[in-house]
């Protein structure tokens, strides 16, 4: 379902701001990182820039008074969630707040479709986290307002992506060029997929860096070959640790593991300090999703080119320029 | 308590639009469908109607605007609880939610008085679902805000039955003369005891199509009796489905059975298809309280006459009515 | 912890009203009641009472638009939750509620410094409820944006004993000369400590009532004793019902007690009854946290002299007060 591209939802765009290339965000799910091109990015960046002066400026504005939002989380993430719902107050708009699925009508048997179809009744726009693969694409199927994918189990997870994307923007000022270093749990990090995918869409180089377990898989690989990036694998950080301008850092989840042994053995071994820094670039960065939970020491946080605070507020501009697009306000 | 009709909370209304009819709504309760009378009810649809054209053009309005809803979730119902929260937020007004009473001080052992009164001192209006029969209108004596019934247990259900009927006048445009047949599970279904109870004001025959156990209870049938209701009762629905105006489909509830060979025996009995669609009039509905577990066949949902997704809609401008009515401002 | 003072996180406040005793609570953390003086609490008061009469007056108003306040309860706590909620939203200002921490991100280990350093990139103040003592300062020491503390295990609970003292300065017009009997739970009522700390800075006498079990902790009252507080101990509130002006009852836990016979032996003991309130003075009040589960027969609810629900609304304008202080808006 990663390829999935929504049909449009949107025959009569009203656009109040006239732009031809937020016209076709109008009406539209935000369902997988393949949808967008170099041309899509750029213009969710400077309505994210526009958003971010806005809240500096005046913290928030009536953008989207009188739209609702439902936050539909069927697994837990006080993170996105809470992104979502501030972007949403920032804009003046609504949340209906939806956190426990698992004892509602869902847990009666409902399906995904009924849910959605029910919940588009009260709202104007869903954001769904779901812990199956796809359900996100199958929501936006059936629903008739926009549908935003906030992670569907081991699948997408577009906005992060497109955080992450921004955070790099806007602490380095460029994408082409740059080499990213990815770190830790690549096989089953989602972020690190939605994001190296993301990256085929510009001109950088790919490092790896992993224990042996847990290693980028093969078919991501492949495919970003496919797109001429280029990309190069690691046991240990040393060899790339000065020549990285953006260090992107995951945890090393226990539950991932059959066997704890295995865990114990590789937990300790990625862990970013005060030292690793010391051989880094002046101008580089780190970057993490968070939670971490000692994959950086917390002496690192000092250091200015700790960028992992500044991604979560990446997030908050993102997802609010995501949500006045769809809504046919940006 | 079926019965309770709400002493007046209000003394010295003040009323906007000096309607007089809306004028009894202020600061009352909404408990029980035997509160209305039959202009009552065409009061409460006049306003609904408003709610929905006024949804319709502009999305939302600030006529509740500084008023504040406690929705008090005592079991979970994310149907009903999305519904009062859109309703309030698209009349501009706040929502304090509380769906996780089973850790709070209720569950310390707080008594539903003591529960309401602290909210009342927060919120301009409560709405409240709780498991036990009675107990809205136990908080509604001991409150000086206005309470709204959001179920009660095997009770009462008022507003869902006010949505059931709104979307009946609303797809047919009447509801005198029509034969409206419930179906499935009607021994424990709470929504066709409102509706049925609610129908009594108006000239219906009912049909009512059942497995054995699930039957309708008998003191309903002699309550309706006793006011005139013309009532059948089948087996199947072969023998009335040509003649049905309203179908109203109820989910065959697994926990209501302590024998499991029961529910499997009658599980699969009622299920609406395209074949029983071919048989039914080109004008009638499919109605559903929602959520299904397959008691409607996703195929049913293309064709116009399966009403129960419009019916989940009209459910957010009934709500949208009862709210600015006990709050003075309908 | 209980005596940390937060150093300023404010560099140049923008004061709308000018007033320079507002002035130093802008950007500020509530995280103890040793922080405040006796002009802080006149300060405060005022504020309330004005919040007071605002609601009274028009219900709700824009204060704080704009603004948004992230609720983090790490257990949970209606009332006080609620309480917070509507608060903000009366002032006209946006609540990311956070209820369900202990499925999200912090159960996956996450630090609290991390959790409250994500949360500051979308709230403008975060209220936090938390079960281990001292967790508000650490959330404080981090956040470059304002804490409030809303109780931190047996620590402390600053805006319950500000509300408890405000209750009493509106109730009684005064707290100087007062004679105040604690009763009930005072080992472990967070309440009864804080509050008693709070009145040093008046000059009152204060009594605990208690179960020898249940004694207020000697390093309390040593503490009171060294700032001139003058105190007594008794068993049974006999000796001084008729000489108490304001009678604070606490509830007596059962998961206080280790061994359930000493509960059961406890629990009927501080019961208030009309028959204690015969033996009161005419213009004492009755005062309790809430939830109660016995401790004041609901007979006694229709007393005047019972404020335990208006000490339930006065929560709601100390924390007007609060947050619009914080925010630099009073």
């Amino acid at each position: 379902m990663t390829s999935y591209i929504p049909p449009s939802k949107n025959q009569s765009p009203y656009l109040p701001f006239g732009d031809q290339r937020g016209a076709q965000f109008y009406g539209k799910d935000i369902l997988s990182v393949n949808q967008f091109s170099r041309h899509d990015i750029e213009y969710i960046f400077g309505v994210a820039k526009e958003m971010r002066e806005m809240v500096t400026r005046i913290g928030t504005f009536d953008l989207l008074k009188g739209k609702i939002l439902a936050n539909l989380f069927y697994e837990p993430s006080t993170r996105t969630s809470s992104s979502f719902t501030s972007a949403m107050e920032r804009l003046g708009g609504s949340v209906i707040p939806i956190n426990e699925v698992r004892y509602s009508s869902v847990s009666k048997g409902e399906s995904l479709p009924d849910t959605v179809r029910t919940l588009e009744c009260y709202a104007d726009v869903i954001v769904i986290r779901h812990p199956e693969m796809g359900s996100a694409a199958l929501a936006a199927k059936y629903a008739s307002k926009p549908i935003i994918n906030a992670g569907d189990g081991v699948g997408e997870h577009p906005t992060q992506a497109l955080l992450d994307l921004f955070t790099i923007v806007s602490e380095l000022g460029k994408v082409d060029e740059l080499t990213i270093t990815m770190l830790g749990d690549l096989k089953y990090g989602r972020t690190v997929h939605s994001l190296s995918r993301l990256l085929t869409l510009f001109k950088v180089k790919l490092n790896y860096v992993s224990p042996e377990i847990l290693r980028m898989p093969p078919e991501i690989i492949t495919e970003l070959k496919s797109k001429g990036m280029v990309q190069a694998e690691y046991n240990t950080l040393d060899p790339v640790i000065s020549k990285t301008d953006v260090l992107y850092v995951t945890r090393v989840q226990k539950e991932r593991f059959e066997n704890q042994d295995d865990y114990e053995s590789v937990k300790g071994t990625f862990v970013i300090t005060p030292e690793v820094m010391d051989q880094a670039k002046d101008k580089m960065i780190v970057m993490h999703p968070l939670p971490r939970v000692g994959e950086i020491a917390m002496e690192v946080d000092d250091d200015p080119r700790a960028a992992y605070f500044r991604q979560m507020e990446s997030g908050l501009y993102v997802r609010m320029a995501l949500l006045a697009m769809v809504l046919g306000k940006a």
